[in-house]
């Protein structure tokens, strides 16, 4: 894209056509300016094909909230959509909508509630919630969903490979593979998420992590073309940066060539007095490739370096890996555990792809303040499972006698958890589950969303990514094992109060009732 | 992201670490400036799980270009390189790689063939091949692959689902579960692959494409709080846009309360003179809804309303409903060929996302320059298929008796594939699959490959996407109608001529002798 189009294909047109034919909708029937709700939350975990996550780690908002104080209504903006047509060749956006689109047509008087990002966050909790003047929220729903969904998809991506991992570092190396600008915005994700560290360079430098990287291919090839082979470009290497030598020796022959000259230059830094840092295994059969470098890296008298496994990677892959090692170092004299311990994980194509489709997030008008008091507003959905939690609501994660975390749980706004003597909960869907929660069976419990934007006004602290890391170990510490299970993980409870399930009821039989209402 | 960090994110520093090490290594052996080849390449097609495409529709190439035109070293991108250090505190780029990069760092040397955007693409064939100073083709590597693989993915898909819909509209509605902002990409993609609009209004825009959309559920609900029902709602949308007249018909009850409804509305508007467009479904079984909904309005009296499905569409899906039509609506006195002809198809989450994990597209060094001749540069890999084609090369595509593109062929650089009699051909990989092509056996050889860049000046025009879409119709007309199949499609021929398989053979024989080399 051209540099000069940047500000038109990313502000405020970064939106969906029928948000703008609605809006002018509402400011023709004078409901523009009605304050509403919405809620943003997803509605199922991420689905790998043959594994489901059991968590997700909520990411994105911090570059959502950018996008919203860069986004206003430019002169051309307006122009363009005064030049669009409806399909009888009269203008499709009128003058008076558009003079108060250009006065009005930023985020300056939306109000925003999120769960912090780094967050374990689970499916059908509100995450974000929004409020404002009814035409702003509804242009509001792609810029939103387009940022939250994908981060998040990413950060819970990489959460599942740092666990699968166990906790040995984690690269991030998926820039070629992303999905073109995305691949920013995965980066950042990952490193939320679980990913310690990244190839790429401009994010890594804008979130204050050292960007990682070894050679490439090429290098190897460019030698052996010039007749100095494989040796000579891991020398070359190892003169430039000999206190950062990682060399790849899979370009030839991995064993047979690639470690065995690893080790030659290993041993030449060695007797300069440096420490040389590894290699990486980008081909083949990285488990058996692993074992038989280890035995010679060991052999040679280098037991401490990295062995750092990249191609192909996801958290099955990696978690293969680790028990083929378990199987069968043993066979070749290599201690497993010592062998697990230095390995280093290269992630790429399956981290910020996800595996997944996208995450199911959705934005759904929940209220509006009409007359001074706030409406519940409700989808019917042909699903159950699809309609809407509707009006205001607060979220709070309940933590049991172990500390752990054990529901979820959507209440009115005027119901507080941590007073109640025994809370009635009820499955969002299914009328026959239901639970109760003791206060004694309660040893805390936390309101969720936190307040981020008064009328436009920043109120939350602007957070660094190592804060948001920080909460993520906090949270995956506080859940089930089960439920952080890479497959078949358990169901993490998500539920509503027995007042707010007794609205949503009520809401639905109006609306069969009224749906085909006339005025 | 900051708005002013996004130059940081997005300009040269959009690559991976490894590139700038690999840069200054070659710098400090004197390399750099060394005219070295990369070709690029995608190894296999996009893989859906449970199908997999017959062909690709290369993308991606114009913004690949702008990138490349915008992106230089600038001098806080130096300041950066400059305080980044190594393993043990000192620092990892010095002063001369860094004076030479900035006053070299950028594409104004990089020549670059290509095949033009829409055209119909197979695996193993070069798509772009860059000749360059070694060091500033190592970091395009990373910019190029990501820009090229995402496009490609994604027209590919959009390929499929518009094949699938029989040529009947496609709408791009993905924007909000697209990856961040490479849901502009998507956007632009899709609508050279195959997707005839977008609701993405940004993109829309500079592609010169009019945005599409209806109405959101909101509106509805919004109604509904008021008192008004569905009704008043669409009588409201009806007032604002009376010959934009397409509502959402699923908010309440689809078949009881949205389509009577809309008809309402339609007749009212009917009665003014004007022609309704239509009614969107957005969940449900949407075939079984699309009969019944049809039989309503042409009961009504409107048979030529669109109906807009819409909701996890896939090529499979569209498919199916079209089968589904066939088989069930004739037992609703619904003629299934006129309804199949007012179908529109909206998708979103599994065009952008495209279903398949990424394009493995990859970018190999081929040859480098040295004393005045190019040598091929050859990756040996454990994998015999990953073994790349070596040296110049010209790719040619041949057509047979039927005027059907039969082969693509991987040449040396002198050879001339139309006035040779007869073309043996090669497997790439497996050496018992040989096949030879008479010359009265083709109608036609083209080159694939197209100059775009001459030492950074741009040869070839620019084009519209317009352009770019008619070429994919030539050549998927031009296609076996096998290839084009969804599922399980004949493999199209991608063979290497003789000459070119003889030198891959001598070369990979002497780089197994010469992996260990020492100088």
């Amino acid at each position: 894209m051209k540099h000069h189009d940047r500000d038109t294909a990313e502000g405020i047109l970064f939106t969906d056509q029928y948000h703008l034919t609605s809006a002018q909708l509402y400011y023709r029937m004078g409901l523009h300016e009605k304050p509403a709700q919405f809620d943003y939350f997803f509605r199922s975990y991420p689905n790998y094909g043959d594994h489901q996550a059991g968590y997700c780690i909520f990411a994105g908002l911090e570059w959502l909230l950018d996008w919203m104080d860069q986004s206003r209504v430019r002169d051309q903006d307006v122009e363009y959509l005064r030049s669009q047509v409806g399909s009888d060749g009269s203008r499709l956006f009128a003058d008076d909508f558009l003079e108060w689109f250009r006065a009005e047509g930023d985020f300056s008087r939306i109000s925003l509630r999120a769960v912090p990002e780094g967050r374990v966050v689970h499916p059908n909790v509100p995450l974000a919630v929004v409020q404002g003047p009814l035409a702003l929220a509804q242009i509001l729903e792609t810029p939103l969903l387009n940022h939250l969904n994908y981060q998040t998809l990413i950060a819970t991506k990489a959460a599942r490979m740092s666990a699968a991992g166990r906790g040995r570092p984690l690269f991030e190396f998926g820039l070629r593979r992303a999905p073109e600008r995305g691949g920013n915005a995965a980066t950042r994700a990952a490193l939320i998420g679980g990913a310690d560290f990244s190839s790429n360079v401009g994010v890594s430098h804008l979130m204050g992590f050292q960007p990682k990287g070894t050679h490439a291919h090429s290098l190897v090839q460019v030698f052996m073309a010039l007749g100095e082979g494989e040796l000579g470009a891991f020398r070359a290497y190892a003169d430039v940066y000999p206190d950062d030598c990682l060399v790849l020796v899979d370009t030839v022959d991995t064993l047979g060539s690639g470690v065995p000259n690893a080790i030659t230059v290993f041993e030449e830094l060695r007797s300069k007095g440096h420490v040389p840092r590894g290699i990486r295994l980008d081909s083949g059969d990285l488990a058996y490739l692993a074992i038989q470098s280890a035995a010679m890296l060991d052999g040679a008298g280098f037991p401490d370096t990295s062995i750092v496994l990249s191609s192909g990677l996801d958290e099955l892959a990696i978690w293969q890996i680790i028990t083929q090692i378990e199987e069968e170092a043993p066979r070749y004299g290599v201690d497993a555990d010592r062998l697990i311990g230095r390995l280093v994980y290269g992630v790429g194509t399956s981290l910020v792809n996800s595996g997944s489709f996208a995450l199911d997030g959705v934005y759904k008008a929940s209220a509006i303040r009409i007359d001074e008091s706030w409406r519940p507003m409700l989808k019917v959905s042909e699903t159950p499972a699809k309609t809407i939690n509707p009006g205001e609501k607060r979220i709070w994660r309940v933590y049991d006698s172990r500390r752990t975390a054990t529901v979820d749980v959507l209440a009115m706004a005027d119901e507080e958890i941590p007073t109640m003597e025994r809370v009635r909960l009820r499955h969002p869907v299914r009328e026959e589950l239901t639970r109760a929660l003791e206060r004694r069976d309660i040893s805390s419990a936390e309101p969720l969303l936190v307040d981020i934007l008064r009328e436009g006004r920043r109120v939350a602290d602007q957070e660094t990514v190592e804060q948001m890391r920080g909460r993520r170990r906090v949270d995956l510490e506080r859940l089930d094992s089960g439920v952080r299970r890479l497959i078949n993980p358990h169901i993490y409870h998500v539920s509503l109060t027995e007042g707010l399930w007794a609205l949503k009821q009520r809401l639905v039989a109006e609306a069969r009732g009224k749906g085909q209402g006339s005025d």
